[in-house]
Formats: structure tokens, sequence, C-alpha cells
């Protein structure tokens, strides 16, 4: 696996080394060594996957509060995703920036989420599929969430016309204290 | 997720319990917390992908030996494989019995397999994809083969002229010196 830094800090797009043979081929997409041996998170405790049926679906953008705030690696296993993450560590120096891949089924990227940034995406093409890793249980009580289309934040979303569960329709405006991100300070 | 017992003691299928939603559906496919309160390997340390172009593509039957023995959770992505494990603990009372499963893309089954067991599968249909996880590195020290059409297990394999790699060709003639079975006693 290879990891390719991103302009957002702690963040990385992950690309697989696929090895071909006889029958099709062959890769690795997590080592908890390799992951390591880069200063990553290498422990993942549950591993997600949702399907979207039509493009234009979003979901998110979602993160856990201390004392649960975890790691995603995301993976789109068919069609394509526009995967969007918000930096919202107060102490750092990308603080409330965002940043997006596009991973599809066919580059094989994953994005590595680190703590203390959100996560949304919007599916590209219809009948798409993501799976995602994360490094702590999900905890009801830690999740927050960012309404994609806060102008706080003005995500240059590729497509429009959502299609959104109610629950991420309505995430308040960006808020400090509703958003708890002083608790995210040391993350 | 459901854990359905096999013939093979300690073997499992594992059902996700996909919940539908305005968008499609999600579903948990891991969690280390659940498989760790049904008794089963909540760890895993590396995540494995495979793609084979063509129906009746071949790859196993393969396990490790101690001191890297491991659990592997299979599932496919897309198309079918029909996935198969031997039972290789000497003290098991299913020792040297097989039993497969079908996993598609469409079931979403997923197969535990646990230590001690040889596991291999071939493809039903063409552009079939698997991924699996397992509990130890990838250490070919320990690694061992016991060849698909090895007479001493007669497995029913459900098609003929398989694509295979020279290397899972050429496994030798079960015998428990070269397998090395008896330490695969304890496990």
């Amino acid at each position: 696996m290879k990891f390719h830094a991103t302009p957002l800090d702690g963040a990385y797009v992950i690309e697989p080394e696929p090895r071909g043979d006889e029958r099709g081929w062959f890769q690795r997409v997590f080592c908890e060594r390799e992951m390591t041996d880069a200063g990553l998170e290498g422990r993942f405790v549950q591993v997600n996957n949702s399907f979207n049926a039509e493009a234009g679906t979003l979901r998110g953008l979602h993160y856990q509060l201390p004392p649960s705030p975890e790691v995603k690696i995301v993976r789109c296993l068919s069609g394509a995703l526009w995967d969007c993450i918000i930096d919202l560590r107060p102490n750092s120096a990308t603080y409330l920036g965002w940043h997006a891949v596009e991973l599809t089924g066919e580059n094989r990227l994953a994005f590595y989420v680190p703590r203390g940034f959100a996560h949304g995406f919007v599916t590209l093409r219809p009948n798409t599929e993501a799976l995602y890793l994360a490094s702590e249980f999900y905890d009801p009580n830690s999740e927050r969430g960012v309404r994609w289309n806060d102008p706080k934040f003005g995500i240059a979303w590729p497509v429009e016309g959502a299609i959104i569960s109610e629950k991420d329709a309505k995430w308040p405006d960006f808020d400090e204290d509703f958003h708890g991100v002083e608790r995210l300070r040391g993350v």
C-alpha cells in the first residue's frame, strides 16, 4: 500500500498495489503493521457497508467526540463516491478546512480520515457501495454531525439534488458548543 | 450479524442484518465486540482482496501452521464463490472433514474459518471479487497448502477445468508430516 499525503494534516489517500497473477489480481487493502509503521492507526473494531441506489445520495458529515473519536478508512466497492472530510481539530493548522477525494470501484483508492474530522460522501453514480473501517465502536452519545450545505464550510459538492436522510439534512449550523470541537483540541 | 453453525466445529456462516433507509441500506459486516461476545476471534490484522476474471478460477487451499495459525472471515463482493474449508485439527471430532458455502454478491454471507482449517474457493461466475480478513500476518514460512483434488478429501467441487496457479496445482498429497497437522492439535 502507498500512502499519499493530502492538504489536511494527518489525512491520507491509500493506494493499493495489486499483483496480477494467472487468475486476476490480489491486493492487500489493510495491514496493521504497515499502518503502524507509517504512524497511522492500526486497530479497527468495526467494518460498515452502505449501498446507495441513486447518484446524488449523500451520507454525512459525521464524527464522534471523545471518548470515542474515531479513525475511518473509507473505500468504494462499486460505483463512485465523492468523499469529503472537514478538519475539526481546534489546534490544527487546517482547522475548518475541507478536502475531498473521488473514490471509485476502478481506482480502488481509500481515504484515511483521522480522529477529529467530520466525514461524508455523495455518490456520483447509481448503485454505489461503500465499505469503511472504524477504530472505535459506534457511540450514539458521542455522535455529532455537520450539515452538508452549512455556509461556514462552503463545500463544493459536485452534484445537486442530494438524496439525504432527515437526520443529516437537519444538523444545525456549525456552532463550537453544539459541535464540541473544543473537546477535539488534543485529539 | 447472525452467526449460523456449520457441520464443522467452530466454523460459522455470518449473515449481515441490513437496515434499509431513504438512501439504500446500511449494514455492519464486522464488529469486534459482537465477535468476542459470540466467543469468536475479534482482532484481525490484515484485509486481502482478490479479483478473478473467469468462472472456474480456484485459489487454495491454504493455511498457516503455528506460530501463525489464522482465523479468516471471507466475503464475496461481486460474482459468486464456492468457498470450501477442511478441518485439519487432529483433536477435532471432524478432523479431515470438509464443508463448503456459496458466497455471492447478493446473499452477502461471510464464512468464519477457524484456526487449523485449510481454506480455498472456486469462482462460480466471471468477474468475482473476494475480500477476507485474517487474524495473523501472512507468514510464508508457516504457509502450507492442500491440493484441491487430493483424493484424501474428495471435495465435490461444483465446476471443472479450474484455472489455478502453478503453486496451488502442485501441493503434495496430504501427508501429516509435510502438512504439519500435529502442530495444529492444540489450536
